[in-house]
């Protein structure tokens, strides 16, 4: 019988979005008249603006004409998508990428679990705690977390704890780690990194020599001007920072598929045969050799939301997103709790009642109100206590949500 | 500075293709006025068929709609497509799968190179040679292929010669192997295995308590009876044996990338723990993770193949495409070659004449007649000395390299 991949014994059974989506599935078939509203995976509802319709319905006929059909996209993406992502994302705030250091790709979720693909065994590597559960997982399965102590701890992994008291922002490692995974504005606690804050990370990791992965996926919820947009707005961050980015949240893709990486050509990283290798170049060999790229139809929908009109509507989705976290901050303010984030953010992080764990504040939301949230402590130790919701409902629905919670 | 994964090292600089691409870009620069027909690359040039690209329309008009709109989508493909793939794929074959079973992805490539995740340390991999470079390649990333002798052979990687003197056809291995690749009808020979052949490997990976990775990406091609559309019809491969199918070849989804997965429930694993896991917990614990599923457009264009309009169209491309491959493999017999494969399958394997290598004849095709096509050598050693074309191309350029060859 072959060898499997022990690591995977080391993960949780579930994925924390399964379940949840277990416990939801069980209520409604408990309860089948319940009108549940679900304010938990952060998954949009607002349809694909105009823009982006036009642009996929035009592609499509691309396919459907010999003369316009398009086989096998390159594996890292068409440069007229990644000229279109460098000059609005990036060239306005300053930053001059080549498109070599462009990666499109499906989502940014299985790009940042693929990079550990690129880690050698012995880093380091810190987490905030708590945290998207991907970073953690990818890195067990890899091998990369290291061996279990007793105490159930990864002796690889090193976590950030993000608390009340320090605002939930991670603090600079006092000991020399390897890999960092910063995420900015935070999933799961709505806050951001000022530049000042990103600055002495960044300085930190080109000191330590230390490799950073900064998962934007929520930059364009970003409406604080001290709040920087891209970790290469600080200097230096080219040689020491990856950056993830995002259609899903912005312009509506969860179920579309788009996603980039930037890989800057500076990064250099240690091989233990000796000498140093281009992690870029590392990067685009993975791409050619275990991707096979992004569809020509869904890149130029991508393509389409840096056109005048799909911006102006992707903006407006954001806005009404904003809007919707805003209100829940407000009412549960309003109902005495402590909350955080939900500015620069789509969710809102609040710490439960006393008397209730995370899991428990999920059973009361979800008997008492139908309203399905995140449980604070699916995201690490540090979330326990505390519990994210997001604004990605609709207006209605959240409305309905609020007025529940109040009566 | 962090430790890389240093077997990127052991690859080759280059995938097969991105060489082909790069050396034919060099010559069109030094040649702008060459009519390049290249049927070298295994892509599509067929446009989309009519069902797929109304199926497509509709799946975006409904993205375009709140009340229809569709978010995040199961990491293992949705229930509609699945059911489309189990009663038109398998059920007529008289194969019983559970939709748990399937897994819908957005290529096989990918598939079959993320599956090394499942590999535990030790393994000896039998892969055939000459080989699809993704299977070798992905093992040595992932470290899987063991240490590199001074002769530079991988120390957990058995190759299985396919040489004309066996048909191109793998021998059943002497000693115990734990991971067989096997692919059929194969990319790059255009072999085809029969129920006779498959079913003793078949016997001796359930003997053994090998793995058989099965790749019938090109199964749509086959046209003899006694050739099998899948392992699964094979008494006992539900206990051994992993299939890999795309919509690339068959509905010409290389521009589209829709795939999927049959990993049985059936399938036990080792881990060094010990006992035994369900390799299909593991592999839906690592979608859950590392993917987030294919779009849902992407799904329902999918499920248009399996329409009976669908169906009818794509079997007339399919048609075409065979036609193709097989003027020019009578082409290459009327001129004198050795030429194998063409039945079953999109593609033809000549003997290169007896003073050029692989390459030189690569060099000799694109030079004297502007023709592209793909070297043996680039699948391993025992393809050199043979040469790949493909039926992919249109039947006017077919037409026209024929004419070129024969002048």
């Amino acid at each position: 019988m072959i060898n499997a991949n022990g690591n995977f014994q080391l993960l949780k059974t579930n994925y924390l979005f399964q379940t949840i989506a277990q416990k939801v599935k069980e209520y409604q078939a408990a309860n089948p008249d319940a009108d549940i509203i679900k304010l938990g995976i952060g998954d949009v509802t607002k349809p694909l603006v105009p823009a982006v319709v036009d642009a996929f319905h035009k592609a499509i006929d691309d396919m459907s004409n010999a003369k316009t059909f398009m086989g096998y996209p390159d594996s890292t993406g068409y440069d007229f998508l990644k000229k279109a992502i460098v000059q609005n994302d990036y060239t306005p705030l300053g930053v001059e990428l080549s498109l070599d250091e462009v990666f499109v790709s499906s989502g940014a979720k299985s790009e940042t679990a693929n990079f550990t693909d690129m880690f050698g065994k012995g880093n380091l590597i810190a987490i905030t705690d708590p945290v998207y559960p991907v970073y953690l997982d990818s890195n067990i399965m890899s091998g990369n977390a290291g061996k279990v102590s007793p105490s159930g701890d990864f002796g690889k992994i090193r976590f950030m704890d993000c608390l009340e008291k320090n605002n939930f922002m991670p603090e600079i490692p006092k000991r020399k780690v390897d890999v960092i995974y910063l995420c900015s504005p935070n999933n799961p606690t709505g806050t951001a990194f000022t530049r000042k804050q990103l600055k002495k990370w960044v300085e930190y990791a080109n000191k330590n020599s230390s490799l950073i992965l900064f998962d934007a996926a929520y930059k364009a919820f970003i409406r604080d001007k001290d709040v920087p947009h891209s970790i290469y707005e600080i200097e230096g961050a080219k040689t020491c920072a990856v950056e993830f980015c995002s259609f899903s949240k912005t312009a509506g893709f969860t179920g579309v598929r788009c996603a980039y990486t930037i890989v800057p050509e500076e990064i250099r990283v240690h091989v233990k045969e000796g000498g140093t290798v281009s992690l870029n170049k590392m990067w685009t060999r993975r791409h050619a050799t275990k991707f096979n790229g992004v569809s020509y139809i869904t890149q130029k929908a991508a393509e389409a939301c840096f056109s005048d009109e799909g911006k102006k509507q992707i903006n407006d989705n954001v806005d009404y997103y904003l809007n919707n976290v805003n209100d829940i901050k407000n009412c549960f303010k309003e109902l005495g709790y402590n909350v955080y984030g939900a500015k620069n953010s789509p969710y809102v992080w609040l710490k439960t009642p006393k008397d209730m764990n995370s899991w428990q504040f999920f059973d009361y939301l979800l008997e008492t109100y139908q309203i399905v949230g995140t449980p604070g402590s699916g995201f690490g130790k540090c979330g326990e206590g505390f519990f994210r919701l997001t604004g990605f409902g609709s207006a209605e629905n959240t409305t309905k949500a609020i007025e529940r919670l109040k009566s």
